[in-house]
């Protein structure tokens, strides 16, 4: 069979990118790090920024593109440490994508339980063990509700099944409990 | 007197971007317009973006452009309508700070009571008029919030005011009404 | 209580950046080396910039990066050294900010004493150790002002009390040797 | 005979440089509109810079590629008007080198008697009538520092020259009356 010439991906929604945001931001506060944070979907395009008080300037492009380099090339920024050093097999790679592609751990994809990505959180104003830190907060407080969503709908399916069924089964019994119509009017006057 | 070497000016916080934020998205949900909201402190710099679900892919960018522009110049970007024609005075003017000048209507500053640049809104998707209407949405409900804090401030400081004056009153009733105090016991003694 | 929707921030004015660039080019003329140096607000924009005679044109661009990063990263452009190496935690922060965040020494930010952000000073020409040390010069000059500033302040505000401390006290001894008012002509013609 | 492998070209040096931006920054004081004053060389590279208090920030980048464009093209940004209209011999010519070729009246280049281009002044933050005004201030103000800096070139070859006159009209007028010398002691000796 020819490969079907449509296909549907999933993505983050602006909802999915605030469960996201939220819990970063709620991590960012607890170490203490004002954060640059971007959300941005699985084609690599913005779906929701904060800057909370006290961030860097200078990190709300950084943010942004981590995120950008997480949701195209569907690791963590921080993966590419030892790959872009001199002698690495990335070594340059920054220098790609008009110098978009970030290097520096604090982006990381949002890659479902089947292998899809989603989308990327990219962080920055703390070191990059800490924007990385908070970006997996966000992404995980994603993937739960996600997870949960998955859960939900399985249910809902499973629920809708068994009413199909009881349904059916009452039609059945409904069926044979009937006693047989009375023949209509027009025969009685026969 | 020497001019002094610095100055204090306001800005937006996350949370005045927030209410910002919010009230331009509940109008654009209320138009039916998806939009690209982005919101920018008055020095040009992203505080918070949002997309909304349905909103172009490639209005990210002017959303950002248009909350740039009219940040930095303080006048809404459709004041440039007519002035950007061929012959008006600042055609070309959109080819400035790297191309991201934004000429069409739909960027507005937030300028507080006293004339004041606090930051701006841009959004992005529909028609420039129905852009606007989301941007100045959103722009009114952080001025009106502004307001009411400024009331709540000085309201605070009439009733801490007060409150002082109350306490100088008793201290000097008290002193009034409070018999001379026993001499020491060591004075009694002896 | 919730957070404002404001909130005041200071910068350098234009006085300010003249102090700083003055002391700059001062030192510059006392070790021999002609400088480009640049001034930004504590926001990352352009103040005022100098390029001494015999300056090298392609390091323009470098003393407006050095400014622009020590303004929005709060640290000076030399702390970056061995963290941008291969290895080191910032590795590759140099293509960030359109390639515009600089990591040679030479860019000091302006903090003051309470630890807020007022702006920087960017140079180059000389080696990084050179460039930094008259940028330090400028940064020295501007913060003494500064603190002066803030002492003439604090002496004002000492000398205004005490005046109106002085008015009351005229006012009730003139009062206690003030003889009782005739009483109007109209009553003494009675 | 060939063309000389190399050639000595005027510029604006910082002193010239100065001499401009404070002018400029005179008149924008005595017009009230706070401006961005950048003044090039004329080779189009930055030599000074100033950002008066309250010029908008968007205007920063305005100023520096009016003074770019002036320098280059060696005429007044204004005079591109027409020109650049649609059915214009420049149309599109904003969109060159990079978008900065600014064709918004407020960047003026500075030509000396001769016709030399020696750089260019370029102002933004009021309307391109006033911007245009402001720039002539620093332009003519450079320009008769440089004629009177001629006349006293001048005026210092003029008087050299009679000073080198007058001293070998005196070593003549010495040598006339100065009586032969007595022969020397060896010859008196014979």
């Amino acid at each position: 069979m020819a490969p079907a010439a449509t296909i549907s991906q999933p993505t983050l929604t602006l909802a999915g990118a605030r469960t996201t945001l939220a819990a970063a931001e709620q991590h960012a506060l607890e170490i203490g790090v004002p954060m640059n944070i971007a959300i941005m979907d699985s084609h690599t395009h913005l779906l929701a920024f904060t800057r909370m008080d006290g961030a860097k300037i200078t990190s709300i492009n950084i943010a942004l593109d981590k995120a950008f380099t997480a949701a195209g090339h569907r690791v963590p920024t921080s993966a590419y440490k030892e790959n872009v050093w001199p002698g690495g097999m990335a070594f340059g790679i920054g220098n790609t994508n008009g110098g978009r592609f970030c290097t520096i751990g604090g982006g990381v994809p949002i890659i479902d339980d089947d292998g899809r990505i989603l989308g990327a959180v990219g962080c920055s104003t703390g070191t990059p063990a800490e924007d990385e830190e908070v970006a997996n907060a966000g992404r995980d407080a994603v993937l739960g509700l996600i997870r949960e969503e998955k859960e939900n709908e399985k249910w809902t399916e499973v629920m809708e099944a068994l009413e199909k069924e009881r349904e059916r089964e009452w039609k059945r019994v409904r069926k044979e409990i009937t006693p047989p119509a009375d023949p209509p009017v027009e025969e009685m006057m026969q």
